[in-house]
């Protein structure tokens, strides 16, 4: 097995403590401080250029140079005018990692991101790994090697456990620590990125996804800065089974200005993480603790569930319901229990409602076992996956709970492939047992249910990952695509449906053209420096005959002038009227990190009224472009609405897949394409206008 | 002061407990333990059938009789079978109230219920007020009177505080006590009213509007039996300053599809309570825990927000922005920080981000007490009349936060009208010290934000709360509306714009008729058996000629003769055709226990496929009519949508505070009213079609 690159920084077996202080409050002392409290078994060298011949008990070296033997790795304290020199002094000595904990760089401004970049440039040239600068630091709690400065370690130790993190931001990684450690949940490894100028989270999710001790991975990010990378990380943990919890702030407009404000950043399409993460099988919570609630339920049963199918069996009608609605609002299934269970569950508690939930009633207080036999039921007649069993109070009462304790360990030898999830008022030593039989206690039935919705939308999107695109021959170049002819013509060869059209540049050309095409016709303005042609009034439709032909040639070369005197005209496009079909919008914008992202609208206002549209990454095969199509609600009308026939959703979809590659083989060159109408008939599919903008050269 | 009329439920000074048990475990010995342990002041009379002397050390009583002098209350724990005896005893000795805990009526059938029904009429005659069957009692916890077998208090003793609870399901309110005790939460009274024979939780609210130990109002329903008792409840509590959070399960299809399989209730229409429980100016939390943190917010600032517009002063960008990014997604307002606060902000903390959410980064710690001094900048010169603290993990370390406590303090005097929410980890210690400042503390950040949401929400109801109609005189009756002439006849009269149409039984008549209208017109079939013309083609619009209209008229007559051979067929309906303008629904649902529910949609398709509807109670005034159609996204439509000329609003509020008229002057005979359309234009609003359904006799 080879070594991961970031291994030396998760597990070095040598650290030096560059800025290490005596002051055991102070940012180089709590350093140490920690990593002597935790009992690191690693060797320890404080530096400190002071030439105190100790340090906290330890052995204090005036520099990285001085230290005997070799050194994994430097974690760097110093002020930041001093980094570059423990740096060098460090990279001297053959660590094969740093640690840069001073703040004071990019984030600071220009000088600041010249002094970080010179960093970068050191680390390359030496080959070594750097995390930082204005990292909060990492934390491997299997080796106890604790490498931060964060004060909740004097408040609250990290306790042991299958969970990962990967922040950018540490204070956002303090918070989580702080919830997770004040519910009693565990962890393997917390890092912090900080500045990314080497290291990102994206690598360290990479690392993750192969780490034994991690099989549940969360991570915080405020940017991305290579989308391959983050892409490549994500479908290497889904390939691992291990489900993926990232979170990124700014989603929505108030949010994306507040961070905006924060970190000068443009907020960019939040819609394309979305998208990413989706792809790639993540699940981005929109809290904290709904991010630890799902990594909860996975830690605990060790898994992802088999399916989104999901039981209720409850001693309280309402609280079933309340389940069910959240279930409802959370695209989870709850199939109804099949006629055996329901006839077993009736010989067992004649008074239940024997349905999905399953109501057991106050009787079950009466039936020998009925907390374990009523579960039993659930999983052995019903499709579920998961089995929710809401028992009110009963974990409150340890010696009560203990003989129900007992069957529950029974059930889950007895149904290895499905999982058990308690919902109940309950003491932290019953909690204990049921975790250790992979049983996860939730206090409120609705964060239950919300945790096994994160967990599930991992499970479907995993049935469909995302392929990243192999390397593709280099196309030719696009030319001038300036106009809407030129546009559609590429888009044509591309193999798009595009309707046969003419330019024409007199009234005559014009009426010979459409008498060459049949009646009704469209007449459009045609030039490089009106793209939005509506917006002049430029297109004038459903022209019956020559006369109108003629008036409308005329016309549209009036309004441009008016409009816009400096306007090159070209002349008039004339093409055929469609009527009919559903009229559909098509884009392609081009991400700076992710690359070509395709957009798909259906339904004219409710594009924009509603927003209701989906994205997905280039390229895009036939089956996820006809994924792409069923995220759009108002696809619905594509699919036989109200009696009409339905569309041609297969001319559809080629139009997508094709528009798809058409963008990865020009992405260097493109900025956005617009398709806006694409009207899909109930045979073939037609592109009514296109619109490309280059980049800027 | 006049008493309540559930005075003598919650604070009676002498109760008997007829089905007293010996044995504690047992149901009725369970009630009297309770009440023994809890320290309940007034006289305890365990009654019992068996002739004991004594139970649980109380002299018992073989009947409520025998008791000597007055007697308020009897709680009746007998089995089913007794009680009616019990009653007619208690009766007898003249209770104020009877709260029934033993079940088995009218939840397990029509023999049950007419055993219930018994029990009501009893108590109705004897001017006796009932709780339950099928309670699980009731605690008042400031006059330490607890009447209940719930065995969640074998676990969790209740805590002393400002929140009451009135809940239907005695399940429901069991969780919602444990999962509140289980975080410290104290209570003042909670009920469980069971089958609701007689008292509901409606009436319950009522009480608690006017008790002066309750701040905050937590409620449950399951169904509700009288809409008018509901409003008044709720807008007393609104007109008290009192938070009603109200919860109702069944929201989604599948908690609809689990609440009918468990109650036996159709699921009725969740919308109408959304509206009802908004315009009466509460709010509908989605989860137990939701409901808890609002509750919990404004039991510790002892009322709700002045306003919806909050500030956050963070110690971390990243957390701010999760903040922002919840503000976002529930409609609360972050106002940016005025010049001046910037400016002060910038001379206290030259490092900071000096705007909404103020970012006071790392540099906090080297400025003394700059928490407090933050805070006070955001106060003084902020719009907020809620601002956030997010403080890491300061909370976990009491002797260090001390002088915070102390500043916080002096916060608070100094700006009474507005309140601080602390957002961090920390202990109970620290968390204690903070609430007795009316200070609430979240250890999630956004929790924290969706509790202020809940909150505001209720400010901004308060703001224009539905009155409830005057008594009217009673109207003539409807007479026959069943054909589209008819119904836009009656519309018509009451006020509503419709177009001149004609009856026409011959091609000629129709034809004369569009002459005499002008061209284009609309011919539609007119039968009192075809509500629904567009489903079998009896509509042709945009007929422009003679020749056009006798055909249609032809038509039509055949086309309803073949789909629909027994119809009656009137002759055909001829109206002018209307261009342009949005197309708009106005419906009326009569609910069964709401009455007239006004439904307000626009745009056509988006009715159907976004459900972007919205409804409202009549009657409707000018106000609540406009705020209807703000509430309706597609509304956009009528406001100047793409550079077209703003429709006529006001044409359309008048059509909605007429039809809300009309249908509450015949609130008796009407089941439902369709106008699928009202066209509104630039000048005036036109229904082009009508559908009343009245109640079959």
């Amino acid at each position: 097995m080879t070594m991961h690159s970031l291994s030396a920084l998760f597990e070095p077996t040598s650290v030096a403590v560059v800025g290490a202080s005596s002051d055991s409050d102070r940012i180089g002392g709590r350093v140490l401080r920690f990593l002597l409290e935790a009992g690191y078994q690693g060797q320890i060298y404080p530096v400190n250029r002071s030439g105190a011949a100790e340090v906290q008990g330890l052995k204090a070296y005036a520099s990285v140079s001085a230290i005997p033997g070799t050194l994994d790795q430097a974690i760097i304290v110093v002020p930041s005018g001093g980094v570059e020199a423990a740096l060098q002094d460090s990279i001297a000595k053959g660590v094969k990692c740093v640690l840069v904990l001073t703040s004071g760089f990019a984030e600071i401004g220009p000088e600041g991101r010249a002094q970080q970049d010179r960093l970068v440039a050191m680390c390359r040239a030496a080959g070594v790994r750097m995390v930082g600068p204005n990292s909060l630091g990492l934390l491997n709690v299997d080796t106890r090697y604790f490498a931060t400065f964060s004060t909740a370690l004097n408040g609250l130790q990290p306790k042991p456990g299958p969970i990962s993190l990967a922040t950018q931001s540490g204070a956002f990684g303090s918070c989580t620590y702080a919830m997770a450690s004040l519910r009693g949940l565990g962890f393997s490894k917390i890092v912090a990125t900080g500045n990314e100028a080497d290291v990102d989270v994206a690598e360290c999710i990479d690392y993750l996804a192969g780490d034994a001790n991690t099989r549940v991975i969360c991570a915080a990010l405020e940017s991305c800065r290579d989308g391959e990378r983050l892409r490549r990380a994500l479908l290497k943990a889904a390939a691992a089974g291990k489900p993926v919890l990232i979170m990124k702030v700014g989603r929505t407009e108030l949010g994306a200005a507040a961070a905006s404000t924060h970190t000068g950043s443009l907020a960019g399409n939040d819609a394309v993480f979305d998208t990413v993460f989706a792809e790639c099988g993540a699940y981005r919570p929109h809290s904290i603790e709904e991010m630890l609630d799902i990594a909860y339920l996975c830690a605990v049963t060790g898994r992802l569930p088999a399916s989104a199918d999901m039981g209720v069996m409850t001693s309280s009608g309402g609280i079933g319901v309340l389940m069910a609605d959240h279930a409802g609002d959370l695209d989870l299934a709850m199939p109804p229990l099949p006629e055996a269970g329901v006839k077993a569950t009736l010989e067992l508690l004649p008074f239940a409602v024997a349905a999905n939930p399953l109501d057991v009633t106050a009787q079950i207080t009466a039936v020998p076992d009925g907390i374990g036999r009523s579960i039993d039921l659930m999983l052995t007649h019903g499709p579920y996956a998961t089995v929710f069993a809401y028992l009110a109070s009963a974990g409150l009462s340890p010696q009560r709970f203990e003989s129900t304790i007992a069957s529950l360990a029974a059930l889950k030898a007895k149904h290895p492939g499905k999982d058990m999830v308690m919902v109940m008022a309950s003491v932290t030593e019953v909690n204990e047992r049921l975790e250790a039989l992979g049983i996860p206690v939730f206090g409120d039935p609705s964060r239950a249910v919300v945790a096994l919705a994160g967990a599930a939308h991992m499970v479907k999107r995993r049935q469909a990952l995302y392929t990243l695109p192999a390397a593709r021959a280099a196309s030719a170049a696009l030319g001038d695509v300036g106009t809407e002819a030129a546009a559609k013509k590429v888009l044509g060869e591309a193999g798009l449906p595009v309707l046969p059209e003419r330019l024409c540049a007199s009234a005559e050309e014009s009426v010979a053209a459409a008498q060459g095409m049949g009646f009704p016709v469209v007449a459009k303005i045609a030039s490089p420096d009106i793209p939005h042609k509506t917006e002049i009034g430029g297109v004038i439709l459903n022209l019956q005959d020559a006369e109108a032909v003629r008036a409308a040639h005329a016309t549209l070369l009036q309004r441009a002038r008016g409009a816009m005197p400096t306007a090159r005209l070209e002349g008039v496009l004339i093409a055929p009227m469609l009527k009919g079909g559903v009229e559909t919008i098509l884009g392609v914008h081009m991400d700076p990190t992710f690359g070509p992202m395709v957009m798909f609208g259906a339904g004219g206002t409710a594009v924009e009224l509603y927003r209701d549209v989906a994205f997905a990454s280039a390229p895009l095969d036939a089956t996820r472009a006809r994924a792409l199509v069923g995220r759009v609600k108002s696809s619905a009308l594509l699919r036989g609405w109200r009696g009409a026939a339905p569309a041609d959703e297969a001319a559809l979809v080629d139009a997508l897949c094709r528009l798809s590659e058409f963008a990865l083989a020009h992405a260097g060159e493109l900025e956005s394409i617009d398709i806006n109408t694409l009207v899909v008939r109930e045979k073939g599919a037609f592109c009514l206008d296109a619109v490309i903008a280059k980049k800027s050269a």
